[in-house]
Order: structure tokens, then C-alpha cells, then sequence
């Protein structure tokens, strides 16, 4: 109906334009992947330096969110995309904001550090928590892949995959009761414990949202609500008889 | 430069859309509300059933922050916005996600209505949760009535009391550590309540965000980052020496 529907070069425009902003995008994936990791890293070995990176960095992050959305309105208000394009712009301005979600989380987990670094180490965590963090990493490397690959099969793969970091969570809720129990001096250090966990908890669940967006992107339709909801602490109260 | 800025019925059409989105906003915006305050009633009377409604309510948040982002990214694609006007739609879009994630902890909330039903009750905390659940609500009806008005001062307001939310935050977080620490069964219920009381603080965040984007709107600025941050969780570690 427009112009530029008929008009190869202005379409062309339109895919170079969708580029550059997955191009930011996949830029702003690969730093909160990193975040991720470096995040758990520094919790692990008590590295306040590098705790201070992943808070700098994530301004990075944010600048990137803030770069796709630009560009993404501008895109929108330049090149009236018909109604698939425009799925694939929203699903974009989506995935940047679960990015830039998870890279506030990582955030706030490294700033634990300074905190953890006063308490009583609670045996096993440090180690329960590199490998939470990490599963959920290639989570979102998966999740990405999936988009830039239109791979809906490795996208609910990944959505699947978010069940084991909800079953990490719920066995990491469980032995912070018990620590607690046992011991009153361990209460603080886990209740700071408790609270990263419950934050790569989330990101998962952000990683799982992205995996969706490509289901959607690819499918046309979002996956029915029947994912496995595995953190059960808010339903079973689990410890109590612990 | 193109036909639409010269054309005023093609103008018109672009506030009246505007104006559709900015009532779904409101509408989203007062079921938010209604959603916090829910939550913390359910909570508060154990009331499982209103905990429910809070549940099934949730789902036309989300249904609404859908139709809020569709129906901008057809209003940047249709009406070529100016850079004004471009700053708007992305603001109504960034405030329709913030308000999305604010219902999402009131349902978080609510759910955990079961499992505190189950605990030995902690005396004095339904209260101060309720009351830290109606600061918050009170502050997005009137960051709300600052976007409406394009009140910045207004803004500023709910900016400044985010600290006030913080603080009752960090007085809960020490009670449970000291409730805890005198009796290992209160420790269940105590890290529960932890989770109800970190979310609302979160919600907090979430309304301070909007207010923010409100004054970017009027002012053409986000503010500085000068806000005084006060949960100090993070570092100060209270209750170590409780």
C-alpha cells in the first residue's frame, strides 16, 4: 500500500536497519554474558575488584538498551514495516529489555561481594552458585543463537532448561534453611546467599522469556502456558520439617 | 518534511492515538494499584481467596501491556512521529513494562499468602508490610497523576520518597535477622517475609523509574544520578553485630 513496499531499495534500507540493531543487540548479549560470569566469579573468589567491573559495565549494557530502542522507534517510524516486520522490531525492543534485566541482576549479585566478604563462608555455596550462574549463561548463549538462527527447536530447549535452574534454587533455598537452623552466626551470610540465588533464579526466568520471543518470532504464536514451574517455594514452603 | 506534519487531520489522528494508549495506561495503572494493595491485604488477613483474584488479575496487566505495545509500535509505524513525539510513545512504552513488572511482584506477593499461613506468625510484620505496600501504591497513583499532568515537580516527589521505602525495607530486613537469631523457628517464615518485603522494595524501583521517565518527558533530561540510595543491605550488612 505504501511506497515503500514496492520499492526494493527502500526495503533494502529496512533489513540494514534491522541488522545494525541485531548487531546491538547480540553486542549487548555478549556482555551480559559476561556479566553473568564475572559476577559469580567475583562472589567465588571474594575479588571486590572485579566485582566493580560488572557494576561498571553494566552502564554499558544499559547505553545499549537504550541505543536499541532508539533505533528501533526510528526504524518503525521510518519504514512502516507491515505487520511481520513489526513483530520482529517488538520482539527486538523485548530482548533488549530482558538483556538489559539480566544484566541488573548480575549487577546487583556482584555487589554482594564487599558484604560476603564479613560473614561466615557457608561450605558448598560459592560452588552451588558458579554453577547455577553458569547454566543459565548458556542458557542465554543458547537463547541467542536461537534468534539469530530463527531456531524455535533450541529455543524450547532452553525454556525447558530453565526447570534444573529452578530445582538449583529450590535445593540452594532448602540447605540455607538448614544452615540457619543449625546455626544463628550463618543467618546473615545466608540470607545475602538466599538473595543471589533467587537472582539468577530470575534470570533465568528472563532467559526463558527470551527463548519465548523467538518461539513467537519464529512460530507466530507464543508457547502455551504449560512450562514446568519448578520454583516451589513459594507453594510447598519447603524446610519447614527440615 | 512529510505529508503528515502539514496535514492536521493526519495530526489529530496521531494524539488521538496517543491519547488511546495513554488510556491504557491509566487503566493498566489503576489495576496495578489495586493489585499492591490486594496483595498485601491477602497477606495480611491470610485471605487465600483475594490472594487468587490478585493471581487472575495479573493476566490483564499483562494483557494490557501486549495491547499498549502494540498499539505504539502501529503508531510509530503509521504516524512517522517527530522526535518529540518519538520520545513520547517510548516513555508510555518504558512506563506500560515498569507497570507490568509491578503487577508481576504483587502476584509474587500474593502467592506467598499459602505459605505464610503455614509459619508461626511474626509479630508486628503484616502491618509494616502493609504499610510499605501502601507508600508504594501511593507513590505510583501520584507518579501517574504526574504523567498526566506533566507535573516534573510531582515526579521529583515520588523520586524523593523512594528512600522512604527503602528504609522501612532496611528496618524489616534487621527484624528478621533478629527474630531469627532468637528462635530457629521463625527462620521459615522470616525468609518468606524477606522475599515479600524485597519485593515491594523492588516495586518501588520499578515506580521511581516511572517518575524518572516523567521527567525525561517533560524536562527533556533524565535526572542525575544524585538519588539517595538507601538499601544499604548491599553494603553495610546489618544485623551482623544483632
Amino acid at each position: 500500500m505504501t511506497e515503500s513496499m514496492h520499492d526494493p531499495h527502500i526495503v533494502k534500507s529496512y533489513d540494514q536497519d534491522l541488522e545494525a540493531i541485531q548487531a546491538l543487540i547480540m553486542k549487548m548479549g555478549g556482555l551480559v554474558e559476561v556479566a553473568i560470569l564475572e559476577a559469580a566469579t567475583s562472589l567465588e573468589n571474594r575479588d571486590e575488584e572485579l566485582a566493580e567491573r560488572v557494576r561498571a559495565n553494566d552502564k554499558a549494557i544499559d547505553a545499549l538498551e537504550e541505543k536499541v530502542n532508539e533505533e528501533a522507534a526510528r526504524l518503525l517510524a521510518r519504514r512502516q514495516p507491515s505487520a511481520g516486520d513489526l513483530r520482529t522490531v517488538l520482539t527486538v525492543m523485548k530482548i533488549s529489555a530482558n538483556l538489559e534485566r539480566i544484566g541488573d541482576y548480575s549487577k546487583n549479585m556482584a555487589k554482594r561481594t564487599g558484604v560476603l566478604l564479613q560473614m561466615t563462608p557457608i561450605d558448598g555455596s560459592s560452588g552451588a552458585i558458579r554453577r547455577m550462574a553458569k547454566a543459565v549463561e548458556k542458557m542465554l548463549k543458547d537463547a541467542l543463537d536461537a534468534y539469530i538462527q530463527r531456531d524455535a527447536e533450541l529455543a524450547q530447549d532452553v525454556r525447558m532448561r530453565d526447570l534444573e535452574v529452578d530445582q538449583m534454587y529450590n535445593a540452594l533455598f532448602r540447605t540455607f534453611l538448614t544452615y540457619m537452623m543449625e546455626d544463628p552466626r550463618n543467618i546473615t551470610g545466608c540470607m545475602h546467599l538466599h538473595f543471589i540465588a533467587k537472582n539468577i533464579e530470575r534470570m533465568g526466568d528472563h532467559v526463558t522469556s527470551i527463548a519465548e520471543q523467538v518461539i513467537y518470532l519464529v512460530t507466530g504464536q507464543l508457547p502455551e502456558d504449560d512450562r514446568p514451574k519448578a520454583d516451589r517455594t513459594a507453594i510447598d514452603a519447603p524446610g519447614v520439617d527440615a
